[in-house]
């Protein structure tokens, strides 16, 4: 167990923008509302799977909104407070533990606006070890975990409990509702127990992102590459050097949807790489050869300064870094390709580890 | 009380389509859920709001799905098993009648679909007296009866509960995921006291739709005109008799859109008549005046055999008979013309009463 205090939150929002890959929502949002909830009922206790008794329940606890209203509006804090307490009121279970459902974007910290008032625990896990753009597409699912019953509360006060059939309609659900509305909302879904917590979810999730973060951080001050050192303290992959030419980007149904192509600097002058995106990064071409795709995390660093930009930020004249890093090993069976690889988000690709040599 | 056999059940089927104004969906389909309802379960009592007590629970029992869904599937007798039994679990209330929310279309009898399993009666009574588009459109509105508590319960199998700031917001969800989904739901919704449906509810409207069914079906028998018969049995007044000459009719996020131009027959010769239609048909201008507007009954009706034409099958060709209902003294008001009349759908009208005479 560990504590959870402000600068600690300024690493995790900052790594958390790495594992957004792209997308996730601006964790500069998540941090305010976090930062907050601890400012006035105190610092929020993180503790490991390990600590979690396997009788133990717990929930995820996510915000969800169209990426436009998330930055327009930042999520209100009176929802997080509310949503456990009205989970608890529909299953009649009291949950001991919140965990957040991804540990990359706003929801790394989401959880803390929930955790900080009710005096209960973050676990250092979430569902992902990334962001992915569907409520889904999270480890619970490859193992039978149900995102319902779910609790969904938007800044307009209206409450919405699902007991869904699958998983893929409880985002259907959430997803047109947040449309609907043009409002934020939090929820709390995947009701799980501790045992099924260490068996299904990614491990050390918010330690990772606050790793990542402290790594950035500490390059900045020695004055050496942030870019390098996430390399190295991740395992990751530098994919490519470049500046940004073009950027095709377009809003559908409230995703950002496109591509960004870059010309190669340094060791990759003369060549081209082309990110394709929806909210997330989720496939690189490298010279029109597939190199790098979901469920692996693919992330655009400006090259100097290490400052992840996200896809929705990424425009012409930018020099970036491309890394890749790897997904974790959950993401990395036919289970969890199918659910989050190229395939799934509609593209003609097949999944190749980041860390593969290209021939 | 009285007991609704299928041949009541065939009059008000020939009634509700009338008293759908053009919308409400197809009450053929209505008719077939609650006809093997009440074949499996036996016949269901239908009782006057005066023999409802004060303290009595009731709540609306309302099909919900996009328009051509509704004609391309039918609505499945499970979901409406289920939902009022669902909606007591979550509010801890045991409802003791259920009420049509309208009496126009097909939700004039699915409530039987939910009164007939569960062994409880139909209040004869609605909350509009016809059919609108939107379930926020309905006279507890007026008084601050709510939507929600509410339950919604599609064909997947998903279940979906709603506690909402406005009337309007549970339109919103509702309507976001029946669309998402393309299904039809099943819902239980304004859930409200005997004492309150007595002051609330559009009195005697099954009747209502089963004294135009028969009325109809009499004058088709004596060889006089259904068109006149109907007219004369609801205070109505003919508007137009013609040709449909053109239909503009579009498909605009589950709604059917556009108008109907006739051009008159017999004494209508040389004149022309506009219907505007949005699902329902809102608004009529005769000669480029506006005659006839929400909340009030605007309805074409074949001229020779009274068959009532929804906006959704009129089309060129068609000699029909538009006719005039007034309103309920409910929608009458102001309060009621704000909620439903031509300005609540984005028409630049006022409201005119249908027997007000045109200057």
């Amino acid at each position: 167990m560990r504590i959870i205090d402000e600068a600690a939150l300024n690493d995790i929002t900052l790594g958390s923008t790495v594992l957004g890959a792209g997308g996730g929502g601006d964790p500069y949002v998540g941090m305010l509302l976090a930062r907050d909830a601890i400012r006035r009922f105190g610092p929020v206790p993180v503790v490991s799977l390990d600590e979690v008794p396997d009788d133990a329940n717990v929930a995820f606890i996510a915000g969800i909104g169209a990426p436009g209203v998330l930055i327009e509006k930042l999520p209100r804090a009176a929802e997080y407070e509310r949503v456990l307490q009205t989970l608890e009121r529909f299953t009649g279970v009291t949950y001991d533990f919140v965990c957040p459902a991804e540990a990359g974007g706003l929801n790394a910290v989401t959880p803390f606006a929930t955790a900080a008032p009710r005096g209960i625990p973050v676990i250092d896990a979430d569902g992902m070890g990334r962001a992915f753009p569907h409520l889904e597409m999270v480890t619970p699912t490859l193992y039978g975990g149900t995102a319902t019953p779910c609790v969904f509360i938007d800044e307009h006060g209206n409450t919405m409990y699902l007991e869904t059939a699958t998983n893929s309609w409880a985002e259907a659900f959430a997803r047109a509702a947040v449309l609907a509305s043009g409002a934020n909302a939090a929820m709390a879904l995947y009701p799980m127990t501790g045992e099924q917590a260490k068996k299904w979810l990614v491990r050390g999730a918010l330690t990772m992102a606050q790793d990542i973060g402290r790594t950035i951080r500490e390059a900045r001050v020695a004055k050496t590459s942030p870019v390098h050192a996430v390399l190295e303290s991740q395992s990751g992959v530098l994919l490519f050097a470049g500046k940004v030419e073009e950027v095709d980007r377009r809003n559908e149904r409230g995703w950002t949807m496109g591509t960004a192509t870059l010309s190669g600097l340094d060791a990759y002058h003369g060549r081209t790489m082309t990110l394709h995106f929806q909210n997330e990064n989720l496939a690189a071409e490298r010279d029109g050869v597939v190199i790098a795709t979901s469920p692996d995390l693919i992330m655009a660093m400006e090259i100097d300064s290490g400052e992840p930009i996200p896809a929705e930020e990424i425009r012409y004249g930018y020099r970036v870094a491309v890394i890749g890093l790897p997904a974790d090993p959950h993401w990395r069976t036919e289970a969890g390709i199918a659910l989050s690889g190229p395939r799934r988000f509609g593209y003609d690709m097949d999944y190749r580890p980041i860390e593969e040599p290209v021939a």
